[in-house]
């Protein structure tokens, strides 16, 4: 039994608790056996939840940063703002490791610093309600953001179209119907049939654990593939386009996404199927000339070789490569989707045209 | 600590026990975690060794066949051929019913059954002994077809090249240095420096837990991957060709391989490195004209879901889709290497010549 689709689209993976001195996630890395909860109070608990990857995405660790911000500045002392912002920014500081490569987290806790800064002479009280109104808009611009990326991804589809994804980049990622498989919950909503395949994506499946969890949840139409097994769901013509979020854009639309997104794009090109990324304005940096000046994060072989796994699947001590991202040429990307509107190549002009 | 390379290269992982009455093989399900030879004594023994795929590979499980049914020939009543003949012919049925669809079991099964019956006048003794040299033929024929499959595909390499290869054909899965990935073995033989990049191989991870266990153990200079990374890695510049194994060739060159070839294959021609697939020619079907009168087989989604993982990776009865081969065009494949000789494009006329 599904819940109604609104509890998925809607549903609060962060929130501020009923009292509104917490913060409550959604703990993601129990998906997709179990759906819990978790409150948030003391700065301990909110670093371990954001470093261990309970809550995950970057708009969602955004927003997990400033509503956990807020709930730190209500524990600081409130006699006087020197007292109240010397403690509070220590605080801020100590979240802000959790996570070091985390763009979002940083960005999110600096808006809130600077709210406070702007607040200097006022009292902590008033400050404090500013701080509140800020993680808010934090979370309703993110929903913003994600309602008109999803808007401008759905004028893609058509009614019966098959789509195929990678990773996740869904509500539990950001807010609501999320980025790269944005246009997949709002397709549900306006009551169109879109049928979805979902790759595992090795190692972390978050295609897996998450993806194919909230498509399931909300009712899409979703079928779950090994990475390996894109080829063939193209070739048999079930797919009509490609959707994926992304990590970063370059000026010249080369993008960084999780590793295997440039393979698929690669395989669409061959099998003659458009190929869209989609996400926020946020994540292009026109500073970035192109994909070659895009750091690939490399991670522990310990994913590939035994993380979930219930015995190690290869030989102790092998060697893996094991890269978190790969970069998709700008000549494989169709269009990229933002919330200010659709880009099509030449990407240098049309992303500069974004910022004008 | 690797064993010296004759070790790998050369071991029998299916073979004769000591006293010739019993077959001794690698349990191929404990590995990479444990290497351990286990003896089949009995019809049933070997019935569920080969059903549950503690051995496993084609050419593997045709050189097992043969030598099961000698051992069970051993046990046959020796008074009469009439006898003798209607117990074992009823043996072989029962193993052939272990793994209906794997060609070289009956193929293995029916040999032998041919022998003797090529020899229904005389002693029983000498019956045993002909099938005694038949199924050593068997093993034998195979390694001779390994090896000179390995030396074919060893003139496409050049010292310092970067191989990726997909899924499992090597010694385990035949006899010495396998098919696919015989080369590799050939060539630290001859003290060639090659590194090879070996895909995990969803869902089954032959990959992880079977090639790059064999690779290692040689003292190859090995690297594992997702399925997903073979992208980034063939953009690196790390490889210079691909080397695969096949389960079924079509008189037009189209190959069938397991799920994740075809892909590898379209990545390899985006990045213009020669793609090759090597096997026998007994898996080249004349009678089969192209791809698409490939039957592929579909198997459970569990193996998806949760097989190997410690809880399951997906929600619960989420749809999955799991081919367990797909079919590679002809025309993304560089060479097809066999016992016979090197094919090139066009197909359709170089493989009818290897049977002129």
């Amino acid at each position: 039994m599904n819940p109604p689709l609104e509890e998925v689209t809607h549903m609060d993976n962060v929130k501020l608790s009923d009292d509104g001195r917490s913060v409550v996630i959604i703990d993601q890395t129990l998906l997709p056996n179990s759906l819990e909860y978790i409150t948030l109070s003391t700065r301990e608990e909110m670093f371990e939840a954001i470093a261990t990857l309970r809550v995950r995405g970057a708009p969602a660790i955004g927003i997990c940063a400033g509503y956990c911000a807020y709930c730190l500045a209500l524990q600081a002392p409130h006699d006087s703002f020197d007292d109240f912002y010397s403690r509070w920014e220590e605080d801020c500081r100590f979240l802000n490791g959790a996570r070091p490569t985390a763009a979002n987290l940083s960005w999110a806790l600096n808006r809130m610093l600077d709210v406070a800064e702007d607040h200097r002479d006022m009292p902590v009280e008033t400050v404090l309600a500013a701080l509140k109104r800020e993680c808010a808009a934090i979370h309703e611009e993110d929903m913003e953001m994600c309602r008109r990326i999803s808007e401008y991804g759905l004028s893609l589809l058509r009614d019966g179209d098959g789509v195929l994804t990678h990773c996740n980049a869904g509500p539990l990622a950001t807010s609501r119907y999320g980025t790269g498989q944005g246009p997949l919950f709002l397709a549900k909503e306006r009551g169109m049939d879109i049928r979805v395949f979902a790759d595992e994506t090795r190692p972390l499946l978050q295609g897996a654990r998450l993806t194919s969890f909230e498509l399931q949840r909300a009712g899409v139409d979703v079928t779950l593939i090994c990475d390996s097994m894109a080829s063939i769901v193209m070739k048999n013509g079930w797919v009509q386009c490609c959707m994926v979020g992304c990590d970063r854009v370059a000026a010249n639309g080369d993008t960084a996404n999780k590793i295997g997104t440039s393979g698929l794009a690669i395989l669409a090109k061959h099998y003659g199927i458009p190929f869209y990324v989609l996400g926020p304005t946020s994540t292009i940096d026109m500073d970035c000339p192109a994909g070659e000046n895009i750091k690939i994060e490399l991670r522990d072989g310990e994913e590939i070789r035994s993380k979930f796994f219930a015995e190690p699947a290869a030989p102790q001590g092998v060697r893996c490569y094991n890269p978190a991202f790969d970069v998709t040429d700008n000549s494989l990307i169709s269009a990229i989707i933002t919330e200010k509107g659709i880009c099509r190549p030449p990407y240098s002009e049309s992303l500069k045209k974004l910022f004008e």
